[in-house]
């Protein structure tokens, strides 16, 4: 493979529209480098899906970001961090890094209790991955995960600061509140968008770490490690920010232009399953509980 | 194509499990049909995607469950029914219904005011099927939808009988409340798990109408017309139910043991996507609102 030059752009990629999260923090930290999105809007969400299907589905996105010839991937999705990050890293040449290790770093560094808690879709909460994470940077740390699975769709219906979502929250919080945690990571790129019912619930005292903000800090030093940053004096070919999805551009653009800080001019909608690349394809049986 | 015999299976499909509302109706007013039933647990859910996706991904379930030789499909999903019912029908030789006709001619006869409301997905509401439906058998009807997009994950959350999913339907009902309905079509396959909720909130006086049970009503009519109803004197070869599954296994046989009135035996995952059809394929754009 040809080596993609600093000012290639980032490839970012989410299951949906939660990932411009990260999207957002990378443009107001990082202005300079130019952009490629996907969001899997026709397959999301993946937090209820098995670790199987998600290392297929994005598979078959890094493939497609390939194509774009970005030099780095981001994976803007907590829940493909924690079943495919590994496996992707594995098989790809270029540096590819996710949500998950930035804000463990972040959590295991400020926790003054070592009582941390992690709130994601089932899929992230059942991987162990954020513990996996934490006990890396932190020994001590005792990690309290809850997935919360109906915070995405809450989020998504724009009920952000809302009565039900507040009790929603409450609920989902009463177990980890119970552990006294004195740090709670929102582990999964919606929850930002309901960090002020978070802050309310969990009270002034626990700190609330936001992954995207942390992986585009990540992400800076990385590229200036590798020597990857863009460089600014050299006049750009070609959109700063381009954005896929899998599904119809049009229900993409609406949520997303309440999550950036401009309107997205152009979307493109592309077939995500032509880049199906030759999995382990295997059949299984749930035999009789 | 060769023609298939009456002691074929019937093919079910749903998005996910929500199906399994439709395909128990089956059982119970069928207990001598065979089903092959495919849960698209990869993909959904259906609610939130646009028709042409939805389209494409019915397109490959119709084509995998004719490689089972089906004598008749049951499109046991409200946005599939809304979005793909009349492009497979055209397609199709074999019989094909879907959940949203049966329960609007039941409830265009029912209502006596001929206020009719129907709750359903954002997909399914925003098709105007049901409506389109309703004029058909009731001209005078006066129909009003309501797309409910968090009471699927609160079905699946199992928070079936709960004050916060109370408190959801009820903000949701509120709208149709006004509008004086005596008839309510619950327009999703997961609803009637959410039955004695929408009872509470919506009052005695409106009758609440139920697709799973008039779609296993109409198809029993179906098959005696065409002369498809299984021969219950032959003996029948083969496994009386199929279950297949786009994602893992296990998490769907939770859900299914929990709606089917006994325990699947097993599940097979398949890669649906190797079922692609040679469909339109087309890249739009989304202009800057």
């Amino acid at each position: 493979m040809a080596k993609t030059g600093s000012n290639a752009p980032i490839g970012v990629f989410d299951s949906g529209v939660g990932g411009l999260t990260v999207a957002r923090e990378i443009m107001r930290q990082l202005p300079e480098e130019r952009m490629v999105y996907f969001g899997d809007t026709a397959r999301l969400p993946y937090g209820t899906k098995s670790q199987n299907t998600v290392i297929r589905f994005s598979r078959q996105i890094v493939r497609f970001l390939k194509t774009k010839e970005v030099k780095a991937i981001v994976i803007a999705c907590n829940t493909a961090t924690a079943c495919a990050l590994e496996e992707i890293q594995k098989e790809q040449e270029l540096p590819v890094i996710g949500v998950i290790d930035a804000a463990a770093r972040v959590a295991g560094d400020v926790t003054e209790n070592n009582r941390i808690g992690v709130v994601g879709t089932t899929a992230t909460i059942g991987s162990g991955m954020y513990e996996k994470a934490l006990k890396q940077y932190n020994e001590k740390a005792q990690v309290y995960g809850k997935a919360c699975p109906l915070l995405v769709s809450l989020a998504e219906e724009g009920w952000l600061h809302d009565t039900i979502t507040e009790e929603v929250v409450s609920r989902y919080l009463k177990d980890l509140q119970y552990k006294s945690i004195d740090t709670l990571i929102l582990g999964c790129t919606h929850y930002p968008l309901l960090r002020s019912t978070f802050r309310k619930v969990a009270g002034e005292n626990v700190t609330l770490v936001n992954p995207a903000y942390e992986v585009a800090m990540e992400l800076r030093s990385l590229l200036q490690e590798r020597a990857l940053s863009c460089d600014k004096d050299v006049e750009q070919a070609g959109k700063k920010y381009e954005f896929f999805v899998s599904d119809a551009a049009e229900k993409f653009c609406e949520l997303a232009n309440s999550i950036l800080p401009y309107d997205i001019e152009t979307v493109q909608q592309i077939n995500i399953e032509d880049f199906e690349t030759e999995d382990f394809r295997e059949e299984t049986t749930c035999k009789k509980m």
